[in-house]
């Protein structure tokens, strides 16, 4: 991590491509929102996100009969890829079909699988262990490399740290919090690990040492609860369909499972399916906005200092996950 | 506000009431989780919330013929009073009787008042301007001897900035962040605001100089938007009840507003009134956990580091955002 946190310290000295907040102040009538400028953004500055790395959960069709889907995009390598592993394993396996949604707790979590427990899980999952939950110095040795060569980034200088004042960014859960790669991390201490923000699905587990499998999923539907960080395994994010989950009923039981009186409220899971497994036409398409463009830089700059006509004084700063990635659904041929 | 920051100053520095986090660390199993310790709290750390500050709003009835009820509590003196004002002039008017819920954008906020925006308001509602989004100096000088004095608080020794490091605390928004009197604030070069979490209420307004009069009003259901700070005033928060309007399905039209084809989604409220115009049987009766008490000082060190048993990795700070004041509700005789 220590060639990773320099990295990170050599941007922030690198001549900002933004201009200074005094400067923009005094150009603030008309200034762009944070949509806008992501709408204006070249076609150039979006990057496709990889079907294979898609997972699409059809839900029971809702009271008038309309379909219910929810996409997830997986993380890239090299975090928590054994237990994404699993998770192609258990889709591969329609092993999630039938299944339900069992828990909605208010301002924190979703969460979905086997309600009964009993479900025999598909054979050759990977035991995954604590360790796993962030990426240490030796192993980020070659992610840029890798990262470079498979997601064609750079860790360029218009990385969003560019933008703003770094100690600005601190929410007093790392020294380093930035997105790259079209991820939020957070970095300390020679380890770094994807955040919990809004959207985030991470791998439910039973008490330490466990871990999970990956068959049991949640999503965070509140305030970013930073305090699961580096305590589960964050495995991907809702880039569709996310109000489907947020707007369920909460359950009334323990932290926000169906009690027994209720457990009509489950929504049954229809199937969830590889991107890569639906045939070319139905399978959808996404895009994110480049993390290593200028228009992203703009954009994390206009989420931390907001001033777009409806705002009279820009906040100076913003947390790691009021700066969501922008991603878009794409039309298929 | 000089006054204010030196004051937190100083508790920064006196002898912290809880352990170091690495004499924790060693009593580790077995920890207490946040809820637990607030359950242990004695009857003394709680204080009555006054029914001149609660704002009761019922709900149509649900599919099933359950009332529903969502309760909200004031701010107090000083901050946003003027729109409070106007909110007990528009409940005392039963103005809201028959408006509804009219927007619900997923990750920002629920809305509402009157759909048709041409509802007469009362007459005498005050025009509030853009200062009274923050307190000033000026205002806090006296803003102490009244909280003493009215709320039996004392800005003591357990504000929880004592039980945390205070540079764990920045969230980039503000130099100082923290929860006295009930109350979430932050501050910076000689200003005070509350902050916009999960569950507070604010006002909504048109383009600046509009502020809003307080008839539409708008509840947190995602992230803490803490870009509003400032921008809007806020004056109080959802005390009972956030999760039937965290719940309630999206507006597809622009900003979360239902559009022409879902307009039966509108949920009609029945009425918004002032707790102390309830029948004293009827009013709901509620307490917060002493933000002054060594309890909340705990809760809070434990918000920022768990140590429960499920939890490996203690997370090393909170935003204050994740460190919700504890409220309950009390029987009425």
């Amino acid at each position: 991590m220590k060639k990773y946190l320099a990295r990170a310290a050599v941007f922030a000295l690198s001549a900002p491509i933004i201009m200074p907040v005094a400067a923009q102040d005094a150009e603030q009538k008309g200034a762009q929102s944070p949509g806008q400028i992501v709408d204006a953004a070249p076609a150039s500055d979006w990057v496709t996100i990889a079907v294979e790395d898609l997972l699409v959960m059809t839900l029971a069709a809702d009271t008038e009969g309309n379909p219910i889907q929810v996409v997830i995009q997986l993380m890239p390598a090299p975090f928590s890829q054994g237990w994404i592993d699993n998770i192609r394993t258990l889709a591969g396996a329609k092993w999630w079909d039938g299944t339900s949604i069992n828990r909605v707790q208010d301002n924190y979590v979703v969460q979905w699988g086997d309600a009964s427990e009993e479900k025999p899980l598909p054979e050759g999952l990977k035991v995954m262990g604590e360790s796993d939950y962030v990426i240490e110095d030796s192993t980020m040795a070659d992610t840029e490399a890798n990262w470079e060569a498979t997601h064609n980034v750079g860790f360029s200088e218009f990385s969003f740290i560019d933008s703003l004042d770094p100690t600005r960014l601190s929410t007093g859960y790392a020294d380093e919090e930035y997105v790259f790669a079209g991820w939020p991390f957070a970095a300390n201490k020679g380890e770094a690990w994807p955040t919990h923000c809004y959207g985030m699905v991470g791998v439910a587990r039973n008490y330490s040492p466990d871990t999970g499998t990956g068959a049991e999923l949640y999503a965070v539907i509140g305030h970013a609860p930073r305090h699961l960080d580096r305590n589960i395994a964050l495995v991907g994010r809702v880039i569709e369909g996310m109000e489907h989950l947020s707007s369920l009923p909460r359950g009334k039981g323990e932290l926000g499972f169906y009690g027994e009186d209720e457990l009509d409220k489950r929504v049954s899971i229809v199937s969830i399916r590889m991107g890569n497994s639906i045939s070319e036409s139905d399978a959808p398409a996404f895009e994110y906005l480049s993390t290593e463009s200028e228009t992203f830089a703009r954009y994390a700059d206009a989420r931390a200092n907001r001033r777009d006509p409806f705002f009279i004084v820009p906040a100076g700063g913003a947390d790691i996950c009021n700066i969501p990635v922008p991603i878009r659904r794409v039309a298929t041929d």
